[in-house]
């Protein structure tokens, strides 16, 4: 019986995140309530709240479920996104991963940062104090670091990462429009690790 | 008469930009009233309603002056920003100088955005649609098109512009740091341009 109630748990969880990531992919984030939610994945509105505490909780899981999946490739997975490829190589990889990721969670992720700033009132904290914003910075300032240990790694890190929250580059993710940016990290990065004698 | 009241205005007008900027050096935008501007200048409320038609006006304005002065500086200037340098070394020369307006007028950036998005509750409108930003864009993009005909350029001038509003390099601005920025900027069009072949 427990163990019933845990895989029925497990089954609604998940189905309110799928019905989550769907309506946003259709919808600017205002739009998606916890109602809509709900109704789109078959449960009440209190079991949505039980499951993530609230609106916030269940944007926040949506983004660290995407984040541990790049993680893992990051981490364990076959290169150039993997180890074993050459830095410039996973850089670019992980860079094309980021836009992909961009474009298919645009509305996701300007409904995490608007529930952020909304519950911090505080713009300067939202991005630094992300964690995912934090593991995705250590990653490519570390891979720059290996290729071109004479710059300023942590400096080039936050302009190729912060071009992703920014007008009108935002806007093109939003469109589902990732080859674009894609291939203008993949220009930066090469010239970059190119011009280090690498 | 008519003359002398002129003149009057003429002043009442700069001591009017120059308490707002000497005030935004050193407050927070939201703590940057008209009242304060009139007393620091001299004058009265009314006054500066009367030469800038609203606070946002004055924050405009403010801008406008300081993009007037580095328009100026790039049209007819010396090199390197000014004509008569290699496109490499001009476009190193007006990101730094973007970077050092940065720092010398983070706050006063804030406050314009700040103002514009509050009058048109679009974030998405905000920056594209600045004449400020459509100009240097078209520079950034111009001299990257120079140097390097065979990348996207445009994509490229949004990416590098949009670095300056992007926390935590906002941050480092606000704080009147930008040599960080401006080496970063350089190490990236240098090897930008280095990578054509050039």
């Amino acid at each position: 019986m427990e163990r019933r109630e845990r895989a029925d748990a497990a089954r609604n969880r998940q189905a309110i995140l799928r019905a989550a990531e769907e309506l946003l992919r259709r919808h600017p984030p205002e739009q998606v309530s916890v109602e809509r939610v709900a109704a789109a994945a078959g449960v009440g509105k209190g079991t949505v709240f039980h499951r993530f505490g609230s609106r916030i909780g269940l944007m926040r899981e949506l983004m660290a479920e995407r984040a541990r999946e790049l993680e893992q490739a990051v981490a364990d997975g076959p290169p150039p996104l993997g180890p074993g490829a050459e830095p410039v190589e996973r850089l670019v990889a992980f860079l094309a991963r980021v836009a992909e990721l961009g474009a298919r969670n645009g509305n996701l992720m300007a409904a995490h940062e608007h529930a952020m700033v909304t519950r911090k009132g505080a713009a300067e904290e939202r991005r630094e104090s992300n964690p995912i914003y934090v593991s995705w910075h250590r990653h490519v300032s570390g891979l720059i670091a290996q290729g071109r240990p004479d710059v300023d790694a942590e400096e080039i890190a936050h302009m190729l990462l912060g071009t992703l929250h920014m007008e009108p580059i935002a806007s093109q993710l939003r469109a589902g429009e990732h080859e674009r940016l894609a291939a203008s990290f993949a220009e930066l990065v090469r010239a970059l690790f190119g011009a280090g004698g690498g």
